[in-house]
């Protein structure tokens, strides 16, 4: 593949694989009958942020794996990738989010059928506020996501050893998730919830209930506009 | 040792130590009086994450340190170690699942005989689904053995630092057990299952039940089609 | 900005972030309706040590990255600073913990005012003693930040591997955390326990009480006696 | 200080750090009111793991950091130290286990006080079999020390990225507590044991009980055994 499809086509594997191992965590612990059901907001903030940097490495020896329309814009803005890859990242970012949540759906598929909270179905597939409460949801996802990308931002003024720095963008994704997630889930990457969401509405779940498409918006919004103050921050910064 | 006979000795230490670390947590948390007993999904996913590190380490000196028979059709597939080691691997790493299993036996081995719960003590031994549905638990294990695979031939592009690259294996399975595991256990390895199964056919533990060899053929096939899968793919990304 | 400046902005920053992390995390355990509630003492730890990581990260590259004023004190103690900064970086690291905490208020505000505890509400701020004891609270505050001191001076004794040094003074905290926090809430900290104690003065929260200044020396007393006796003891032994 | 003796000072250091921080976790676990109480079995691994991470680097700038008189048994039979260093070393490992236990004590003085169960005060100093039958749990321990020693002497075969060896360390006691602690606690380190014990045995606490000295010498003799198996087994490997 040349170039820009290559890292096109990475975007896609890369967001696939991001939301398989991090719904799929959701799923083991929301879901019905699974071995780790009910087993805590510790596996869930560990999973994503395992499942972030198992998908930075696969993705990443092909592309920049940004994995999340949010850091794409922040990268654009912040001149690491040109504006013209922007609209087809997210384009397979999404596709990705997707067919990663079809594969959760597939390796979890007796659980689901297992499970009559409409909620706890929903939850592993888009993420929703525990308090609903839009402007407020914004904010949190608009601050969690600043953080994201100072973070990711800062890491490239780094040289890190060979071949660690998914490990450390993964423990980027803990830390967010274990102290800033607790109110709506962290987002902080619309394709990571607009994929799914999708997926949601069109599976045939037994007792799923609709797709809270009234919701959709917070968590594109919200890490969209964190991106780009998180972007601009840093540049006045450096 | 001469070459092929060491690495052949490899995997089977390897297996050993990664049955005894691995199919030990399964036992610190579900046998009675146990220190560790009901600590849940993070003790078990950790747990084995750590094992396979630890495994790696103590087999990679001396081999390639596969010590899952999954991976070694896949390294052969991909062209990473010869066909004629395939079947000497394999034997090695069963015949090392066996002897780690009866390790974690002598290391509980009065909380075995405190256990009255048939499949638990099973369950320390080998794999089982938490719904039984053959195609279904099938499916589950091809997709965590996939996801294996491609972690563990992407990060073949990669030059890790110096002696960090089983940490990073380790966490690849750590991702796995949170995310894909809830819904079989994530054998994803054929020896880890089957081994460990033969020892529990064969040791004198009074409350044992059965050996489940009806399901005996998931934990193998699952993760053989994955692994032919997952290798292929990799083939055609690359 | 020059050198000094954008040295003393990197300790506001720094601490901000460490504050949002970590208070952070506090909130997403110990406030209503949180989807990590009540999720436990291994949620605080490992949030507290991420939160140090990141902070780290992102103050990093512009400073030293102290983000403690015990930290700075033993550091103009050992030599690693001029004296002439002490002041000001401590006045930073009071501001950006003041400002970290509005930020952790502003995260999860509907959860603030879904709480009706006034001790869970303030120790999303500040810490709190579990038995007050002054002189007893006192003395676990110094033995704590004893050994962040001398850790820290001890990887000063060290190459890391490039980048990796913020993740090994998390994993230092995450030990203080899970192993002396129990007694006090490790402040270990005196700009992490005063700037959002101040916050907690003036944020319009529905239920809070009042904000223990009673208490509020012994945070700051207890850190820097430690500081002074770590660094004394580096010396000698150095 | 010339080299011997610093090397011995920093056995002496370096153990009371790791039981100043490993028996402090068991502490926030297991007395009555702290923070961390009943925070499980992940708290107590993780914490341990840490704890070795942390005492490693901070002797490991002095000396070989070994803190375990299995350890330097192995190392001296494995010929990485000289024999005359032996008893020396141990000596400072015990005298550090005793100081360390003292500070743990001190860290939580009015929790120890508040705490009625014997076992559990007995339990922050020293190790105790779940179900006390001394040969099994012999062989609990000679099995543990075995995969340590192993452990450690298969790092001696790698170059590690620079600082990194006590983290890797510190994963390997992470692995052995997970799968191998749940029936004797894991003492694999008789100077773990002992010196604590003889700080349990002298301290003026108001509810201890004996120090149950009868099952003392099961996690000396233990680990001495599997230091001497686990380094033989490794000459005879390589």
């Amino acid at each position: 593949m040349s170039g820009d499809i290559l890292q096109i086509f990475s975007e896609f594997l890369g967001t696939l694989i991001l939301v398989l191992l991090g719904d799929g965590v959701v799923a083991a612990v929301c879901l019905k009958k699974s071995k780790a059901e009910a087993s805590g907001w510790i596996v869930i903030a560990l999973g994503w942020g395992a499942a972030v940097t198992i998908a930075v490495y696969i993705a990443g020896f092909m592309g920049p794996a940004h994995i999340n329309p949010a850091v794409t814009l922040a990268m654009a803005i912040s001149g690491n990738i040109s504006w013209g890859l922007v609209i087809p990242f997210i384009l397979a970012q999404v596709a990705g989010g997707i067919v990663g949540a079809v594969l959760v759906w597939l390796t979890y598929i007796d659980h689901f059928a297992a499970t009559e909270d409409k909620g706890a179905i929903l939850g592993t597939f888009a993420t929703g506020p525990a308090i609903k409460n839009h402007p407020a949801n914004v904010i949190t996802e608009v601050i969690g996501t600043i953080v994201l990308v100072l973070g990711l931002l800062s890491f490239s003024q780094y040289t890190f050893a060979d071949g660690m720095t998914p490990v450390v963008v993964g423990l980027l994704i803990v830390s967010i998730g274990l102290s800033l997630g607790g109110a709506t889930g962290y987002a902080i990457n619309p394709a990571r919830d607009l994929g799914p969401r999708i997926a949601h509405q069109f599976l045939p779940i037994k007792n799923k209930g609709n797709s809270d498409w009234g919701y959709s918006w917070v968590p594109i919004v919200g890490p969209m506009i964190g991106a780009v103050i998180g972007a601009l921050l840093f540049l006045v910064m450096t």
